[in-house]
């Protein structure tokens, strides 16, 4: 089991801990607060209910947590080091002098600052090479985004080491080819928030109309395409020059205020502290980060849908999480005697209604996820689809036995009823542990996608069917299969 | 029907013009361009297969489209009349004095201009009360956002007419109190690109590296919640001033380049175009504008099952829909003998594959909205479910006779087979026309939400039944119904 270390508690030193220990690894805390076990435990139970489920491949087993008062203790041994407390130079660099008294020298230490350059943080220090920042992006269990930035004392084989084990965990590690003060996500932050302050000090919008100007338009917009490419489809078929032609004499206008900083007096707080009180003030903090998290998760799975954006980043992860799992079935199960497991995942937060159980329709979902990962067994593979021959679902019959809530880990068993010719009949059993949740008893029939049509299958479906028959051909029938809605 | 006159095509005013069509306004073109006319007929394709399934009710049937080349036939009798020529103050009050000579006195006149005060537009007119900042967030079609902005000039009933306007096709108004030059939301926009600009320029980062720090990080934040709640929710139990406390003093930082303006040279134009084309240059702006609606259709809908954010916004949009519309069944189907219509909409696109066919386990979302539609006829309305009962579906038997594509108007039918005691027996017939695509069969049992367990309806659902029993009981047993998937 690898270890990670945990230096600085906190919204994001929690969140680095959850992402971490939900993708396996060990996780060592070190946090003089002591209310850091109660905050880390308050962002992971924030983190179970929507991380899991973000994927459609299963997740590792969860690693073991521990919280330790000894610095050599939390870090020994541990693979990734991250601090991530509070931004003062001179005391990330007495953490950082602690931490590389002890800890292993091929350690990667990522720090999570928001402003500080590495060579900064590296000052003083014996082995700068062994420093490196990695700033994520709150909350750190959902938002894929690490700016990774070295300075020249980081070697390049170090910072892909590091880039590696971002990429094992669900991120997106950008690499910032140049030390800059705030990297660079956090200077258009810094640029907006600006802006911002200048139009609530000056009464033209509260931070709800500004919200709504944002979240209403642009934001929607950069949650998927982000600045330039959404700027390259603007221009239409002239192209990025004659965008840039249109736009770029607009900046000598005057029109935004970023020449001056407005000053921070108490008025100016109480201004922008109301206005977010009167806005937001209905729900407290915990239930806003559950809302967060539900849309989050519902956005970038709506993404990953379109195989886009934040959703590439966690199909890509999904790919990975299914070649480094046996859970579910491999080419082996052809020959098993027994029903083959087809999908093993946890129910993500879009997958449940408003009182957090799974919407009917989404157990539809789960067994059309089981049919493709069966039909991909017997052969009926993404090359062979894309050669133009698939299954289509003639006829659906389900069962509804048991509720079940986001986050919950399920799988779904199938047993192959009929799979000769054009005809596949298979029935899906599924189960949260040993607690059967639900059947799904499907019919369905080979086409020929360019005719629509049905039609036989090729030799290498009908070599699989022939391997899935004898192993299945001799299970019982299964209770429940072949029922219909009684006429009254 | 309505009429509104759409003054200048392009990617923006054709924009407006799909948004008034979809949205049943007959629509008249002026444009002097000769391409005109095949430009917005792009854009309307694209809002053709986009916009309709945005919402889970039927728009209204779409308007007449026409173009001329006489001002006044383009706007004599129009309700609404929206200016998009472009960013030149001379061009602008030019047009505008032509449209003011021959409109009618009661019309809304507003102007695409994302840069331009009203006051400024309304300069040297007779009517100034009558022009107004109607600013709107590409793609037109698509985005809620238009920022409304009076001068002093603008009487408040014309203001709230305008705004009532723009919610009746599904936009959300947001009213600027005070002019200032850009408005709100291109003040942010205008910041971050002048950012952007230096990054690039610097070469600290590319046009890709920049689009991949927005999209994975911030951009998918503010898409939910925008600048204000986000920093809420990050500051933590301690709140908002606590939150400002620590990241105010940040301002005073060398952490922006926003004093400058960098040169606009060829060069830097060419630097930004280049790796432009290296990022996105494998698409086609056509293609990228339909991955780019997929996937705001994708995200805005999944924020709508969150009932949150522009989401929410697409959720009080149908409340109006359906309240306009009699499409529906209504109460008075309880005593018609015949299927009630419990579904009509359009095939949204996160609903289909990658061929843009309806994807299977949508049929059941379709066949669930339904029975939830059924059930609000007989009296298991959102007061009922609150107050603690409600009914669950207990089986499912599906039949997919025929496919469907995205953007497809699609009709479902409902025969109640049996309601009575804790039992009720439903079959849905799903159309595109006169074309049978599938069958749903449930069984639902009615339950107690508290103790989940089956027990007999209340009284005003128990009435329901009775009625729908009555003028359901005597038609013929679907073909189809108590169907099984039979053993081999």
């Amino acid at each position: 089991m690898t270890v990670a270390s945990i230096i600085g508690g906190g919204v994001i030193g929690g969140g680095w801990a959850a992402r971490f220990l939900l993708n396996g690894w060990d996780v060592r805390v070190f946090d003089p607060d002591p209310e850091a076990e109660r905050k880390i435990g308050e962002v992971l139970a924030n983190a179970r209910r929507s991380l899991p489920g973000l994927s459609d491949a299963p997740l590792p087993p969860e690693g073991q947590m521990t919280f330790h008062a000894d610095m050599a203790e939390a870090v020994q041994g541990a693979a990734w080091i991250q601090e991530s407390v509070p931004e003062n130079l001179g005391l990330k660099h007495k953490i950082l002098a602690q931490i590389q008294a002890v800890c292993d020298a091929g350690a990667v230490i990522g720090s999570s600052t928001s402003g500080f350059k590495p060579s900064q943080l590296q000052e003083g220090s014996n082995a700068p090479g062994q420093i490196v920042v990695t700033h994520p992006f709150n909350p750190v269990y959902l938002l894929p985004l690490i700016e990774l930035v070295p300075s020249p004392a980081n070697e390049a084989g170090f910072v892909e080491k590091a880039a590696e084990v971002l990429r094992s965990i669900g991120c997106y590690p950008l690499h910032v080819r140049a030390e800059i003060d705030a990297h660079i996500a956090d200077r258009f932050l810094e640029a907006v928030w600006r802006e911002a302050l200048w139009l609530v000090k000056d009464g033209i919008a509260t931070t709800e109309e500004i919200d709504n100007a944002i979240r209403y338009g642009f934001g929607i917009r950069w949650a998927q395409m982000g600045l330039f490419e959404t700027y390259r489809v603007a221009g239409g078929e002239a192209g990025m020059k004659h965008f840039m032609a249109q736009f770029g004499p607009c900046l000598q206008w005057p029109w935004t205020k970023l020449t001056d900083v407005p000053e921070f007096t108490d008025e100016l707080v109480d201004l922008i502290a109301g206005q977010s009180d009167e806005q937001s003030g209905a729900y407290s903090i915990r239930e806003l980060e559950r809302i967060r998290d539900n849309n989050l998760v519902a956005m970038m799975r709506a993404l990953k849908a379109q195989d886009w954006g934040a959703g590439a980043i966690l199909k890509g992860h999904d790919a990975r999480l299914k070649a480094g799992t046996e859970l579910v079935a491999t080419a082996a199960d052809l020959t098993e005697p027994r029903p083959v497991l087809t999908c093993a995942r946890a129910v993500p937060l879009d997958w449940t209604d408003y009182n957090g159980h799974m919407t009917e329709s989404r157990y539809l979902d789960a067994f059309a996820q089981s049919t493709d990962r069966f039909m991909e067994l017997i052969g009926c593979d993404a090359a062979y689809i894309a050669a133009g021959g698939s299954y289509f679902t003639a006829e659906t019959h389900i069962r509804h036995i048991d509720e079940v809530h986001a986050g919950a880990r399920i799988e779904v068993r199938t047993q192959m009823l009929q799979g000769a010719g054009k005809k596949l009949h298979l029935f899906h059993s599924m189960y949260e542990g040993a607690r059967l949740l639900a059947t799904g008893e499907s019919f369905l029939l080979h086409v020929d996608l360019t005719t629509r049509r049905s039609c036989e299958p090729g030799p290498q479906v009908l070599e699989g069917l022939a391997l899935m028959r004898a192993a299945h051909g001799a299970l019982p029938y299964p209770e429940g299969a072949g029922a219909a809605i009684r006429r009254p």
